[in-house]
């Protein structure tokens, strides 16, 4: 074991995910960052690279068991489980997996949208329990083309949202740090404004400290009662309590989500809701694009460990 | 009821339709053609107008009921319930709904292609029934954006799904009696060809005699196993058998369904396949665009009772 150099860390790597990475390279296997101290320390001294899959924290205790630690690959585009500060400290590069899932995590976006407004959960529902034959239609719901959209957050996965929905004919507004060139699209400078404006408020932000609760109790009320929230960014950007509170109490029209403050096990609050589309955090989860993002990952390993430059790197 | 001028039939018209008719014009109600010979008959020689909404036929003989009869104002795009020729044949003028329901259209059967791909209607489940904290993640499923689609049928709604899916990256094809202006689209002169380079077969036919089956068993197997049907036109444009067997056997991917043979007793095949999604031919089913067609309808009365030209003329 002692040319081992790769560490997997990660129980949601799928099987032909691990085998890709320890065909590649001599490597370990544990669960997650709590498992990796419990590792024998010969062994960690011989970890050069890390491929990491999961949401647990990855931070300065865990960087400090591997002397030789000099990349942790990241699998996704978010990397807010490990500590970026901490590696820069300890001239560990960070790489992740980005724009290889842009397209799959818009196209849930859009699907989210959809489903959310021309209520297709009760519609399959309907048709499937065989009521539409013995109580009749189900009731209208509501358009999506032409309607007022603001994307919180234009970056990459923003960016794919909104040239979607550009083609739905929709008026797009967006906010984020600073002004963009757009095709004409409507900039606010914060998300209250941005959602006084819109309809639907969709959620592109990036993860992390720095993000978190951005779209606030002010900015979901801001809505109004035809507001709908798509969210496939992460759970924290959202105050999650707000979200359910005015979904409750009918302050806005409902939600479309893929992320939530605690995955899995999310608030039981929302399984009371009949205004909500709930996916399970599957935003980049098509079998092309996950392949797309374990290649991605391996190339960071390999161009790592062959001192080539890397591939996607983050700091 | 002498001045009685319109005749509303169908019992699918909801209540604020009805009232917006028939506080236009006055007016006569039945639930369908089948009870237009049970009106006396000088309330029928009073009826010029019909406001129609359904799929049950509404042929010569219904005509022949009402002497002075000189239009049937169709609710819907599809009119293909109403004999054309017979009222054609007794200067009866046919008006239908076009272009205000395009959008919802398109939009849901770009929703059924997210839906039935990206597996929403499972991933909605596996939440709600808290499956996700027991059992963990779904199976991955498949990519949307970058695929390629055939659209059947490149008239106004085809026309709608092809912009939208081009913003997804599609490949898009089609097939059509003629070869039509497009951005570079592919054009098939016959759907099996179209069936063979595509993965997602997108039928936006009219309905009627003349497209009934247009999709047969060898298109069908021509889109081979990753091929997905998607169906917002009508039941009859499909075999529908040779749709289940397909499904059933798996030799083709799945089917996302808005339109059935046999509405709204479907057949029970359909039930036991876990590879579609269903939907209760809801197409046009937001209040937005049911708004905008019930005032269409009307104003197609309108401009007949007055003596102006139609508005949206069929024969």
């Amino acid at each position: 074991m002692s040319d081992t150099q790769l560490l997997i860390c990660g129980k949601s790597f799928k099987q032909d995910e691990r085998d890709r990475l320890s065909t590649a390279y001599p490597a370990v296997f544990v669960d997650g960052p709590g498992d990796m101290a419990g590792l024998d320390s010969t062994l960690r001294a011989s970890i050069r690279a890390v491929a990491y899959k999961g949401h647990a924290p990855f931070g300065a205790e865990q960087m400090d068991l591997f002397p030789q630690l000099g990349v942790i690959t990241n699998y996704g585009v978010g990397y807010d489980a490990i500590d970026v500060e901490a590696a820069s400290a300890r001239s560990i590069a960070v790489t992740n997996t980005p724009d290889v899932l842009s397209d799959d995590v818009a196209d849930l976006a859009v699907g989210l949208m959809i489903a959310q407004a021309r209520t297709m959960i009760r519609g399959h529902a309907h048709v499937a329990s065989q009521r539409w034959a013995k109580e009749g239609e189900i009731p209208l719901n509501r358009k999506v083309s032409g309607s007022s959209v603001g994307i919180v957050g234009l970056g990459r996965i923003g960016r794919e949202i909104a040239d979607r929905l550009a083609a739905f004919k929709c008026e797009i507004h967006y906010s984020s740090r600073s002004e963009k060139e757009t095709p004409g699209w409507t900039y606010h400078p914060d998300v209250v404004s941005l959602a006084q404006a819109v309809d639907f408020l969709v959620i592109a932000l990036v993860g992390g400290a720095e993000t978190k609760g951005h779209v606030t109790r002010e900015a979901i009320q801001a809505l109004g009662p035809r507001g709908v929230v798509i969210n496939i960014s992460r759970g924290t950007t959202v105050d999650e309590g707000a979200l359910l509170d005015a979904l409750e109490a009918g302050e806005i029209a409902g939600a479309g989500l893929d992320v939530y403050e605690n995955e899995p096990n999310i608030d039981p609050r929302f399984l009371k809701l009949d205004n909500v589309v709930l996916q399970p955090h599957q935003g980049s989860g098509s079998v092309e694009t996950r392949t797309a993002m374990a290649e991605l990952q391996l190339a960071n390993v390999a161009a790592f460990l062959k001192g080539e430059p890397l591939v996607t790197p983050v700091n």
